[in-house]
C-alpha cells in the first residue's frame, strides 16, 4: 500500500532546511511513499531548488500561510494560527489525504492541535507520547514521555494497551512484554497510582512482566515500559544529560595534550563506531498514540538524518494498522469509550464516532 | 573535633571483607577519627588479622550477634533482629558513643531502623535520601532518591531545606541554589504536587532557582535538586543503566577484532582517565537526612574504595554541624514540629524532645 505523509515543513529549529532534504531522502529510499510538504510555498520551493528537486506525482506542496513558533503556547497556536503548517498537516490526516503527519514543531502545540483536530480513539482518555530507546540487546518502547504529568491507574493501563499494540504491529512481536516503571520489583513497592496500575495490568490480557526499575530501561528487560509523563520525561531528559556529559568527558580526556590527541586519532574508527551505536538521531520520532490518526513528533533540533528517521517511523506506523489493533484490544479489555463529549481548553467538543 | 564513626561491619554484599579494610584506610588517612566496627567479633577479628591490624584506642569492636540480610523486609529486621550489627551501630549514634553510622546493608531496613531508633528532627515529617552526582562542572546534591514514593508539596519543601543546609555545611556554600525537578522550566508546568511545591519554595527563604529538567542534573545547573523519592530513584537508576550500557558498548567496540584491540591498548591511559571521572565509587555514600543523628548508606555492592568514600561522607557530615543548621532553618521557615506522636509499623511512638 502506498503511504502518503504530510510534513510540517516549517516546524523545528531549522524548518525547510532540514525537513525538505529529509523528505527527498525518504522518497529516494522508499518507492511506495508520497510526501506532501506543508508550509510557505516560497520557502519550500527555494529549498527544493537548492537541492535540484521538483514537485511531481510523489511530491507536492500544500500551502499554509502561518508558522507556529517553537516557544508559542498551545493556546495561542490553536486560537491564532488556524492556517499554520502544523495544523494544516494534521488536517490532511483528518481528511484522509495523508496517512500520517510528521512535525518537528513545539510539542505542546502539536499535541493540543492533534488532539483537537483528530480526537482520541474511543476508550482512550488521553493521548501519550511513545518512543524507542536503545538497549544492550536492541530497542525498548517507552510511554508516556511527557504528555500527561498527572495520571490515574486507568491511564497507565490505556498507555500499556496502546504501547503493546504499537510494539506488536511495528516490531511484529506477538505478545510483547510490558514492564511497569517502579522503584522496586516487589508488587508492594511504589506510589499509590503505580500499585493500582499494577493490579489493573495483572488483570489485563497483556503480557505483563511486572515492575521494572530505571536501570531496566537500558538493560532491555521488557519490550515496553509504561510510566506517567512526568517520570518518563525526567528519565528521558536525565538520559540525554548523562549521555552528553559522558561524551564531553571522553572528548576532553582525548584533547588533554598532544599525546592524548594522538591516541584519539588512533582510536578514531572505534570511537566513531561507538558514537554510531548511541547516536540519538537513530531514535528520533516519537508517536502520539491514542489519536484517530498517526502523528509523529521529531526532536526540534533534528538534522536531516534524524528527521528522515521520524518520517520512517510515521511510514512504519501507517503500514502497521496499529490504530485498528488498539481499538480491538480496548474491546478485549472491556474498556468503554469515554463520555460522548470532552472539554478542551474551555470548549466542549462532541466526539464523533470512530472512522 | 575527633569524630567517631560506627560501622555496620556485616552489611553489604561483602560484609567485613570490604568494611574492615575500608575502615583501616579511613583511619590511616584521617588522624582525627575513631572507628567502632559493629558485628560478629570473630568475623571482624579474622579480617583485621588478614590485614595485620589490631584494635586500639582509635579502633574498637562492638559485638552484635545478628545480621540483617540484604533481602530482609524492614518489618522482619525491626522485629526479629534487635541485636543486629545495623541496629547496634545506630544505637551507638543514639547514645552519643558515635557521631555517625555507616552501613551498606539493605536500604529499607536501615531507613526503618534509623527512623525508629533516632526519630526525625522536629518539623520533619519524613527522612529523605540525599546523594551527590557528578556534573559537567563538579557535583550536584539530589534528594529524595527513594525513601518516599508519595510526597506532598510540604515534604518537598522540607527536603529542599534539609538538602540546602547539607550543601551549605559540607560544601561551604553560603546560599546554595535549589532546583525543583520538573518537566519544563515554566511555573505552570508539571504535576499538581510539584506546582504547589514551587509556590512554597518561592515563598521560602531558600535560594530557589526555579524548575529544572532531567538534563539539568548533569549540566550542574543548580547546587541542589529536589524531587519525590519515586522520580529521584527512577532518575538515579536510569542513569546507572545508561552508564553501564555506554561502558559496555565502548568495551565491545574496542574488543571487536585484533585491530580495535590494539587501538584499545594505545588509548588505555585516556580510557582510564575517563573511567576515573565517571567512577560511581567516588559518589558512594547517601545521607539519610531529617533524623536526629547522622546515618550514611553505602551501595550494597560497594568495594573497599567505595565504602571508604561513604565513611568520608559520614565524617564530613559529622563535622559540618548540619543537624543544627537544619533545625535553625526550619525555624526561619516557620515550620512547626509535627504532632507529638507518630505511627511506625502499627506502633504509636511518642516523640521525645530534640537532643
Amino acid at each position: 500500500m502506498d503511504i502518503t505523509v504530510a510534513i510540517d515543513a516549517m516546524g523545528g529549529d531549522h524548518g525547510p532546511h532540514v525537513t525538505v532534504p529529509a523528505a527527498l531522502d525518504a522518497l529516494k529510499r522508499d518507492d511506495n511513499i508520497n510526501i506532501v510538504l506543508v508550509g510557505l510555498t516560497e520557502a519550500i520551493e527555494a529549498e527544493l531548488k537548492a537541492h535540484k528537486a521538483k514537485v511531481g506525482p510523489r511530491l507536492r506542496i500544500h500551502h499554509a500561510s502561518e508558522v507556529v513558533t517553537m516557544d508559542e503556547s498551545p493556546q495561542s497556536a490553536m486560537k491564532n494560527k488556524k492556517d499554520s503548517s502544523m495544523r494544516v498537516a494534521i488536517n490532511l490526516v483528518k481528511s484522509g489525504e495523508a496517512n500520517a503527519c510528521v512535525s518537528a514543531g513545539n510539542t505542546g502545540a502539536l499535541m493540543a492541535t492533534a488532539r483537537f483536530v483528530l480526537k482520541t480513539l474511543p476508550g482512550i482518555d488521553r493521548p501519550a507520547i511513545a518512543a524507542t530507546l536503545p538497549t544492550q540487546h536492541g530497542v525498548v518502547y517507552m510511554l508516556d514521555l511527557g504528555a500527561n504529568a498527572d495520571c490515574t491507574p486507568e491511564h497507565l493501563l490505556q498507555f500499556a494497551i496502546m504501547g503493546a499494540m504499537l510494539v506488536s504491529c511495528v516490531e511484529h512481536k506477538e505478545r510483547p512484554s510490558v514492564g511497569l516503571l517502579n522503584i522496586g520489583s516487589e508488587d508492594i513497592k511504589g506510589n499509590e497510582v503505580v500499585k493500582q496500575a499494577g493490579e489493573l495490568l495483572r488483570a489485563s490480557h497483556l503480557n505483563f512482566y511486572g515492575n521494572v526499575e530505571g536501570n531496566d530501561i537500558y538493560k532491555g528487560t521488557t519490550d515496553l515500559i509504561v510510566c506517567d509523563g512526568f517520570v518518563g520525561n525526567v528519565a528521558l531528559k536525565t538520559s540525554e544529560g548523562l549521555a552528553q556529559m559522558m561524551s564531553r568527558f571522553l572528548t576532553q580526556e582525548f584533547k588533554r595534550n598532544w599525546f592524548t590527541k594522538l591516541m584519539a586519532l588512533c582510536a578514531m574508527p572505534v570511537l566513531k563506531a561507538f558514537k554510531r551505536r548511541v547516536d540519538p538521531r537513530r531514535y528520533n520520532g516519537a508517536s502520539f498514540l491514542g489519536l484517530r490518526g498517526i502523528v509523529v513528533k521529531s526532536h526540534g533540533g533534528a538534522d536531516r538524518i534524524a528527521f528522515d528517521n521520524a518520517i520512517q517511523s510515521a511510514v512504519a506506523e501507517s503500514r502497521s494498522g496499529v490504530l485498528r489493533r488498539i481499538t480491538e484490544q480496548l474491546e478485549i479489555e472491556h474498556i468503554k469509550p469515554p463520555s460522548a463529549s470532552f472539554d478542551l481548553d474551555g470548549t466542549t467538543v462532541t466526539q464523533e464516532a470512530p472512522a
